[in-house]
C-alpha cells in the first residue's frame, strides 16, 4: 500500500463553539505527563523551599493514537503514566541516572516482580531519543516476550531549556551558596502503570497442584501477590451463616479492620471453597471466626476472642488473639 | 450575535491512519462516567456473585467542552468524577434515593464540610433530566455561591435498558429466590471530586488573630482539614538541625511513620516558623525531637523517648512515647 500520514496524538477542537478548522482551537490529548511537569516546576520550587536534587512525580492518563493496541492492556490507546522528573546539578545528572536505575530495580523487586524476570538494556548511542544522553529501559519477561516497564532517561537540559526559550520565562534554579544560577538537568524515570500491574499478575498468577484427601489430584489457582500490594488484605468468613453470635462477632471484626485496610466479608458457601475463592483473587490472609472463637469449644475455652488465621500460599493456619490482629495485619501488609 | 451550534463533547478521531472525515473514526471524550459501569454491570455482576441491590462505584477523568471554565477548579473541561451505580429492585429505586441522599450527607459531615453550608434540592417535576424520576442536588456554600456538589438521581431502568436495546444483549438480573428475571433500577450518586476538593480548602481555611508575648497581634493561617483528609498527616521536626543525634532520632521516628501515612519532615528555620508552616498546609500533628527525647533534659529523665505533639488547632502540646506514637496517630487519622 502507499505510504500514509500517521496522526499519532488525539487532535481535539476546544471551545465549545469553536470551528472544525479553526487552528486556535486545536488541541491534543497529551502523550506523556512529563511536560506538565516542566510547565509547573518553578511554582512546585518557589512554593516547596526545595533544593537540587529534588524531585516532582506524577500519575496519570495519557492518550496516543496507537497503530497497534495489543497485548492485553500492554499496549493501550489510553494509559495511565507513571513520571519523576527529578532535578539536579549537571555535574550529577549521568550518578543519578544510575542511581534510579538501581531504585527503580529496587522497587520492582519490592513489589514482587522476580529479579531474573527484569533486564536492562542500556540503550546504545544513536538509538536513544534526541533530547537523551543516556537511557535505560528495564524490560519484564511478560508470557508474550520480553517488553518495556519503565525507561530511565537522563534528559539534560533539553526540556527546560526548551520552555524557557518559547515562552521566554527565566526557568534557572539559583544555588544559595555558590551563588551560581542554572538551568536544572533533568533524570526521569517513566513508567506505565497498567504494564506495571499487568506484570504483578502475570508474576502471581499460579496452579498448584494439591493431593487431596483420598489421593484425589486438585488444582489450586492463586495469586501469590504480595501481602503490599494484594488488593484484598484480608477475608473475614464467620464459619456458618446461619449462627447469628458467629455473624455478629464476624463483622465486629470487619468493622475492627476495614478503616485500616481492605478487607472482603464472605459468609456464603464451605469455608474451604471460601479459601479457594480468596486464593483466586490473592487475598494473603482468611481469618475465620468459628466456635473457638467463641469459647464454646469445650476444653479449648482459652481459645476465646482468638480466630484462625490461614495464609494463602502455605494454606497453613495459626490462631491469632483479636486483639492483636489489627498490628498483626498492618506489620505484614506494609 | 447569530445563534451557533455548541459542540459540548470533544470529538476526536480514533486510529492512527484515520482521516479527518471518516465518521467510522469518530470518538468523544466520555463526558461521564457513568455508562462504561452500565456497560461492564453484567461482566461485574457475573464474577463477583453479587445480589440485589449492589452498587459499582467509579472514579475517573471525564471530558466537556464547557462554554464558560470559571471559579477556579469547580468547572473546567477536564475534570475527575466519582460516580456510584446502585442496582436495585425496582420497588427499592425511590426509598434508596432517601437512602443514599442521607448516606452522601453523613459522608460530607464525616470529611468535614459544615452541615449549615450543605443544601438540599428536591430537583420538582419538568426540570429533572429526561431519565430521572427523582433527582436531588446536594449544594454548598462556596465563597463564590451556592453551587452544587453532587446530584443523586434515580435513573429507573433507563440505560440498562437502552444498552439491551440497542445492542441487543440480556442485561436482566435473575432473582433466585423469586424466580422472577428483570432489568434493575438504579440510583446514581454523582459528585465531583474536583469540586470536593475545592469545598474542603475553602472550609479549611482560616486566618485566626493571635496576640503574640508582648502584646503585638499576629495572623495565623491555617488549614483545619480533618485529620482523616490532611494530605500531611504528621510533620517530623528536630529541634535543632545541627545536633547529629536529634536529626537521627528523628529519621527514626520518620522511618516508624512514613509506611503508614503521609509524613514531612523539616529542620530548617526555628520550631515555631516550621509549625506556622505545617498550619498553612492543615497538618493536624507536628512532632518535635528535643533534648528530653534523648533523655539529656536534667531532672526530665523519665521523658527519654517520648515526644512532644503539638496540635494545629489548638497549638496545645501534650507528650507521647514513641512506643505509643503509631497507634495513637492510627486512631486519629482514620
Amino acid at each position: 500500500t502507499e505510504p500514509r500520514d500517521f496522526e499519532l496524538m488525539f487532535k481535539t477542537q476546544m471551545g465549545a463553539s469553536a470551528d472544525d478548522n479553526d487552528p486556535n482551537a486545536t488541541a491534543y490529548l497529551r502523550p506523556e505527563t512529563a511536560q506538565s511537569i516542566f510547565v509547573q516546576y518553578k511554582n512546585v520550587m518557589d512554593s516547596n523551599r526545595v533544593k537540587l536534587p529534588f524531585g516532582i512525580a506524577q500519575i496519570g492518563k495519557a492518550f496516543r493514537n496507537e497503530i497497534n493496541p495489543r497485548n492485553f492492556t500492554f499496549r493501550s490507546r489510553e494509559f495511565e503514566q507513571m513520571e519523576i522528573e527529578y532535578f539536579c546539578r549537571p555535574e550529577d545528572g549521568l550518578r543519578l541516572t544510575d542511581e534510579w536505575l538501581a531504585n527503580r530495580l529496587a522497587f520492582y523487586d519490592e513489589i514482587g516482580l522476580k529479579k531474573e524476570k527484569l533486564h536492562v538494556l542500556d540503550i546504545p548511542d544513536g538509538e536513544r531519543a534526541h533530547y537523551s544522553q543516556k537511557t535505560y529501559d528495564i524490560e519484564y519477561d511478560f508470557p508474550f516476550g520480553q517488553q518495556e516497564l519503565e525507561g530511565v532517561a537522563y534528559r539534560g537540559d533539553y526540556d527546560l531549556g526548551k520552555h524557557k526559550e518559547h515562552s521566554g520565562k527565566p526557568l534557572e534554579y539559583f544555588d544559595e551558596q555558590t551563588k551560581e544560577r542554572f538551568i536544572p538537568h533533568v533524570v526521569e524515570p517513566s513508567a506505565g502503570c497498567d504494564r506495571t500491574i499487568l506484570a504483578l499478575i502475570c508474576e502471581a498468577f499460579d496452579e498448584e497442584d494439591l493431593t487431596k484427601e483420598g489421593g484425589k489430584q486438585d488444582i489450586r489457582t492463586v495469586m501469590r501477590f504480595k501481602p503490599t500490594i494484594a488488593p484484598i488484605k484480608a477475608a473475614i468468613l464467620p464459619l456458618l451463616k446461619n449462627k447469628p453470635e458467629l455473624v455478629a462477632k464476624a463483622r465486629e471484626v470487619k468493622n475492627l479492620l476495614q478503616p485500616y485496610m481492605n478487607v472482603f466479608y464472605d459468609e456464603t458457601a464451605a469455608i474451604g471453597r471460601r479459601y479457594r475463592r480468596q486464593d483466586e483473587v490473592g487475598t494473603p490472609f482468611c481469618i475465620a471466626i468459628d466456635f473457638e472463637t467463641m469459647g464454646l469449644e469445650e476444653g479449648k475455652e482459652d481459645l476465646k476472642d482468638t480466630v484462625t488465621i490461614r495464609h494463602r500460599d502455605s494454606m497453613e493456619q495459626e490462631r491469632v488473639a483479636i486483639s492483636e490482629l489489627l498490628p498483626w495485619l498492618l506489620e505484614r501488609i506494609h
